[in-house]
């Protein structure tokens, strides 16, 4: 099962992204790609990575392609492919990069045909830009896709999609939706809500200017503005289909933080040294497993 | 007011930075540091950058400093000035680097002699890494330090402290004790203390292992661990010594949090889009004022 044709439905981040890594490493000869709006269109076509730019008649290309992978916000995800799937090939792989597995497959299920592959997939990749302009073709390199391949999956297309994401470098791991989902409300969900939160805070305190909160946030709060100033309406739509996860591990942060708070009200300081020391561990261990750099300050002030 | 002699106590990140720096820019002739660790002093005697290094007795040098910067953990300025403060010279400056200004003063002001100088300081810099082999000399350039003078602090002192830090590449900022630990409460204490408790909850979960913790930490989690990484006993003694604006600040936060789970839980979109909206400005903010990079994941990733 070889992917000649490529084509990308939502290219801004991450899609623009797989379209540049896909020519770069020759994982498809034809890259297409559409999105829905004209400026985002006119700037692919100036940044010339796509064989072929739509901007309003993503079945055109549909047709066409072995590989269609939609890239839109979760919450967009079901309109998309109820417009598509009547038009493409029998044996056409379709796969997304949506951040909540469970959610998706919900939206998609409705208007899956049994002669073509949906496989779920989810690269832990990104920046805080947006756009077809922030996207680059080494974004997944040495970072992990998870596949959640559904009941009845063919095991030749999976193994072809994971061929494509091994092909631009990514590490592939293989996961049921629904601990993919919690997994990553973990490790990504709610961090960036609490990212959202503080800043939001720190920008509402009455006690601290907006200018103060600038000029001293090397303090920490910098490295929580970067979460913060990812795509609000792909965040909002991660929170909103993924919302038993998402509100199951804020609780638990919530009565952790809790607990650290009674500490401090109580000047327990040996339950506060004991949490604190825990920590350090896990980020040795990041750090060797290659998904984070060991430079002090993420090496931004060399 | 010239300072010829500096002594660094307590020789870690920010205090062998101090010392680099001090050096690096000619901003003292002879540079002699003190650590009640032995292996710390003997680093510093291997890297070189120290005239004179003492283990047990910081009072030896003390008599022979025109500036003294105290620079061990919050929780030991008091014991520390009341060791020093009787050798010191007539007209020596004694500061410190304590990321709480309001318990430092109270902790040091028992021990203060009318002929000396005492002024308070904060230089906001700092890695994720700790002891004297992690400090360097760029670690204070364009980051602001924080002096806080109290009732009846002598012009000229403040004047030659502020040159010093100006000296080594600082910003410096002129502020009241109580609104700076507000104001740090909000853009450093609390981010650390917020990212130590996700961290620990994340470790903890029983749902997610913490290898899977570890590989799909690119997602946003692994910027929490590089602050919950810094030096667990100064964090305790910081969170300790600013209880009040702290938990102020925390309470704030867990409000700002509740609402947004209440807006998920209830599937509001428009609410979540609307916060999410405004947390960007200010990240453009500190990239624009020079306290962030604008490389995407601050560039770890190049």
């Amino acid at each position: 099962m070889s992917i000649d044709t490529l084509l990308i439905i939502g290219c801004g981040l991450i899609g623009s992204s797989i379209a540049r890594a896909a020519k770069a490493h020759g994982q498809a000869k034809t890259v297409y790609v559409a999105d829905q709006s004209a400026s985002a269109c006119a700037s692919i076509e100036r940044l010339g990575f796509a064989d072929g730019v739509s901007e309003n008649a993503p079945e055109f290309y549909a047709s066409k392609a072995d590989l269609i992978i939609l890239c839109v916000p979760p919450g967009r995800m079901g309109e998309v492919a109820e417009q598509i799937i009547p038009v493409m090939k029998t044996g056409t792989i379709l796969s997304d990069v949506g951040s909540v597995k469970g959610d998706v497959i919900r939206q998609i299920a409705p208007y899956l045909r049994d002669d073509i592959h949906f496989i779920p997939a989810h690269p832990i990749a990104g920046t805080e830009y947006s756009g077809p302009e922030a996207g680059f073709a080494e974004l997944f390199q040495d970072r992990w896709c998870v596949l959640t391949p559904v009941e009845g999956s063919d095991e030749k297309a999976v193994d072809a999609l994971k061929a494509f994401w091994t092909g631009i470098g990514s590490d592939v791991a293989i996961m049921d939706p629904k601990r993919h989902d919690i997994v990553l409300a973990t490790t990504s969900h709610v961090p960036h809500l609490i990212a959202y939160t503080l800043v939001g805070t720190a920008v509402d305190m009455e006690t601290v200017t907006n200018n103060e909160v600038v000029k001293f946030s090397a303090g920490g709060f910098r490295d929580f503005t970067r979460i913060a100033a990812s795509d609000p309406v792909m965040w909002r739509d991660v929170f909103l289909s993924n919302r038993e996860a998402t509100l199951e591990v804020v609780d638990r942060f919530i009565e952790d933080l809790s607990a650290l708070k009674r500490a401090i009200r109580w000047e327990d300081g040996d339950a506060l040294l004991e949490h604190f020391a825990k920590t350090r561990d896990i980020r040795k261990k990041i750090v060797d497993a290659g998904q984070d750099s060991a430079a002090p300050n993420f090496g931004r002030d060399d």
